[in-house]
């Protein structure tokens, strides 16, 4: 089947439909659909779009229960501790990251930590929210065990997505959303398919070679963390801080939970951190910005013509060029979502 | 000339009359060796005992003024913003991350942003310190242009150490230290001198291409960030956040100011977070760290005997080790010491 443009409202609408129909109240499901929406125009399908199916059917078979709100569990000054209470995983992590920065703007600081919450889609949405209410962000996510840890035959460790943002002039805010794989699933897949093999290596063939073959890696489940023995160390932090501050599941309790239940991945680890730098009084960010992106963008590259970016350099382009041609889509996947 | 071997006791009683002799209080001086001896004992020679010539330099030259602390510039309940005021870099680091431990016991999260601040030698030194303390420790610094952005031909970024800890049982903390660099400097050296290779891609030759030869990445001083393009990223939102909130030099200006003074590296910017696991109420976090370090050293190994480990897994025993055995260190290197 062939590819179809679709405006953002009618993506919007669609969704919202859809997440009511299958249990959200109508503002809940606004509110959702537009954060898969805004994920989606910023470029990032494999989060939104791709995932509505999955979602929706979380909502019927008991891993979200739609009408749900995370629930206070402890709290104290600029930190609180939050149970997802099986709600959606994007507007329970919209509602912590939002908290944190009202903890902010009364503390200057604020951490909200969140136990047994379900998968908040694109990371980087947290980051953008932070840095478009003029606060320094900072999320992460523990997730299940999909990534061996270095030295180690097994995925013992998770992927587990971590954000840093900085709120920037007109809107072009920096935001790193990065996973500790140097390779998603998505990409090793749509490498595959387009019969290439990777730019760098990738991870483990059958025969434990590092490899750049994206079959072979989906093959043995076994990718590289970014950085190989450095993203398995900030893997494990990760994991280790978010269980800890949330009181819920490390990686290997979400894997045994998921094996106990016989469902996708639920019940994750998350924590939210907001700073708000006008609680320090005058900054000269202005002129420091200009210096950072300057610095990257007058380097000379290594590619005639192809200047290194700073993170989240092309989502505003993206968005404009959503809010104006629409998102392309496989008609498969657009007549999946409609038929839900 | 050969190795000798010293004892703790030798090498901070010897530093501390050397940092008093070229200006530091005794108090400072103190403290001060205690924290290069520290540093020394948990392994990290590279960050302690091969720096303290240059550090002592420092305090001749006017980068470091040795009697000089941090000034508070700016506050706001939970955060602070402190000019670093030429102190000396692991003394002013250490009161930030104890002021952010201060902080945290009265919100429950507490940041200290150092602008202008001296190298603070080795980064995990912060996150150890926290983790005694039995909060949650983040800390990072940017430091001079030494690496390039993703595809750039240029160092135009930092390698901005970044670091994670968790306090846990017996001392057995976790702890993550790491540059945004594949491999630092000092260990392309170590690798060249031993005529090895490295075991991964870890920067360009002279034509361009990527090289495990040590000595060719010497030369071109284009090693790569860790993941490639995730360690640039994450290296341009760490020298972000540390500019922003102590309104202190982003790398670029770092680089500027070194040129302009004729200097090593000095005028950094730094974040110290603290959090403290207990106002949040009762955890579970034995049953977790236990879930997760078994997870680790459970896991299949690649090498038969080899198990993965954790973030600062080593580091108690090395502690132990050189409390009873003292620091090998060579003649010339302490030699050069004894005559500062």
């Amino acid at each position: 089947m062939a590819d179809i443009r679709i405006t953002l409202e009618e993506l919007e609408k669609t969704l919202a439909e859809k997440f009511e129909k299958h249990g959200m109240t109508r503002e809940d499901a606004l509110k959702s659909a537009g954060i898969f929406t805004r994920n989606a125009a910023d470029g990032v399908i494999s989060h939104s779009i791709l995932r509505v199916k999955r979602m929706v059917g979380h909502c019927d078979c008991g891993i979200i229960v739609p009408t749900n709100m995370p629930i206070l569990v402890s709290g104290f000054s600029a930190v609180e501790r939050y149970d997802a209470n099986k709600a959606p995983g994007v507007l329970s992590a919209g509602f912590c990251m939002e908290r944190a920065c009202e903890l902010a703007s009364q503390y200057g600081i604020g951490m909200v930590a969140l136990a047994h919450a379900n998968h908040w889609m694109r990371a980087g949405y947290y980051g953008w929210l932070a840095a478009e209410k003029g606060y320094v962000g900072m999320c992460w996510t523990n997730t299940l065990p999909n990534l061996p840890s270095w030295g180690s035959m097994e995925s013992n460790i998770g992927n587990n997505p971590f954000v840093m943002s900085v709120p920037c002039k007109d809107g072009n805010h920096m935001v790193l959303d990065t996973s500790m794989a140097q390779y998603s699933y998505g990409k090793l897949e749509v490498t595959r398919i387009a019969g290439k093999t990777l730019p760098t290596d990738g991870g483990y063939d059958e025969n434990g070679n590092i490899t750049r073959d994206p079959g072979a890696i989906e093959k043995t489940r076994r990718p590289l963390p970014m950085g190989f023995w450095k993203g398995s160390s900030m893997s494990i932090l990760i994991d280790a801080t978010a269980a800890l501050l949330s009181d819920g599941a490390n990686t290997a309790s979400v894997g045994q939970y998921m094996k106990e239940n016989g469902c996708d991945e639920t019940y994750v680890s998350q924590v939210f951190i907001a700073i708000d730098p006008r609680a320090l009084g005058e900054s000269h960010f202005q002129e420091i910005e200009k210096s950072i992106k300057d610095s990257i963008h007058n380097a000379k590259p290594i590619t005639e013509g192809k200047a290194s970016r700073y993170p989240g350099e092309n989502v505003l382009a993206s968005r404009a060029r959503a809010e104006k041609e629409g998102i392309v889509v496989s008609e498969e996947v657009w007549n999946s979502i409609l038929a839900l």
